[in-house]
């Protein structure tokens, strides 16, 4: 049961997202420009960076449910994102990405970890500065999203096949665009 | 100097915020709803929680530009909020704002150690279960603002007295209102 009272029946984020309508407007919009919005880096890309950081977070409202939306963006390729979760280093992804796996991974623990030889490697292998800015604010938003979901204990559907539904909803109709986080 | 190239002179969050407009205008949303929107908790007590969390995760422009908004809603009262980042056990702050913050406390380290001993208390002390929900989202967004300012290694001003300007800014003026973070 949730801490707070939400309406019944709503997933992981959106009981809390019901009770703070003006600030589930942000955050979805945050949601949106972050993970679909115009960008060199491609959703599945952005959307790997997420499901990774809320995994090494333990939320697991958040990793299956961004998990699922990363492998609808990739036609449904599940595997890819499980090789990801468990050793990202030795997943079939571009190493640009790997390199800012590793920044996501430390921004996730504090921010003070990053160095400038954690960025200059990324850039190295491609990265400009912008998709450096999108991965550490990436993952520091999931940082906030994992706590509001986790903070508040909210109901989290069992079956993997209900995270399919909203991995794809997420992917191809958008945040806030349906009633779906 | 800044892990990536931002506009000179833009005080920490501002500098990043620069290089995604979309994203900030999302993340000054949410600062203008959580921090200045209508609520039952006072604009001071939302601030001494943003600074509260920003002080624990050691993020120094955070916590001293929040610090100051917190102090400029109090009509300047800087000593309360030191005290509160000190011990805030002990300060001269209601008990229904210290349940609250020992909340924040814990999302801060993660959502999972709020307990419902935790969240009962703060409801015994008269904390609405909206109140609740904002002091989580507020912990959960500084640990979303506090990565992005160290993740990127912003530029911070020394001179104590910007924060002061920039907080009386945030109390007064806004987020997103002029400029200003």
């Amino acid at each position: 049961m949730a801490h707070i009272s939400v309406p019944e029946g709503l997933p992981g984020i959106l009981g809390p997202m019901a009770i703070g309508p003006d600030s589930a407007k942000a955050l979805l919009d945050l949601a949106e420009v972050l993970l679909r919005g115009p960008n060199t880096l491609t959703p599945a890309e952005r959307e790997t960076i997420a499901a990774y950081v809320s995994s090494e977070n333990e939320c697991r409202f958040c990793q299956m449910s961004h998990s699922a939306a990363a492998a609808e963006h990739l036609g449904g390729d599940y595997e890819l994102i499980d090789q990801v979760k468990r050793n990202y280093a030795e997943a079939a992804i571009p190493e640009k990405l790997k390199a800012l796996l590793a920044i996501a991974g430390k921004v996730r623990q504090s921010g003070k970890l990053v160095t400038a030889e954690d960025v200059e490697r990324a850039r190295a292998l491609g990265a400009t500065d912008k998709e450096i800015h999108d991965a550490v604010l990436i993952a520091a938003a999931f940082c906030m999203f994992n706590r509001y979901v986790d903070g508040l204990a909210t109901w989290q559907p069992a079956d993997p096949l209900a995270y399919r539904e909203m991995g794809y909803k997420m992917a191809h109709v958008g945040y806030g665009r349906d009633g779906n986080h």
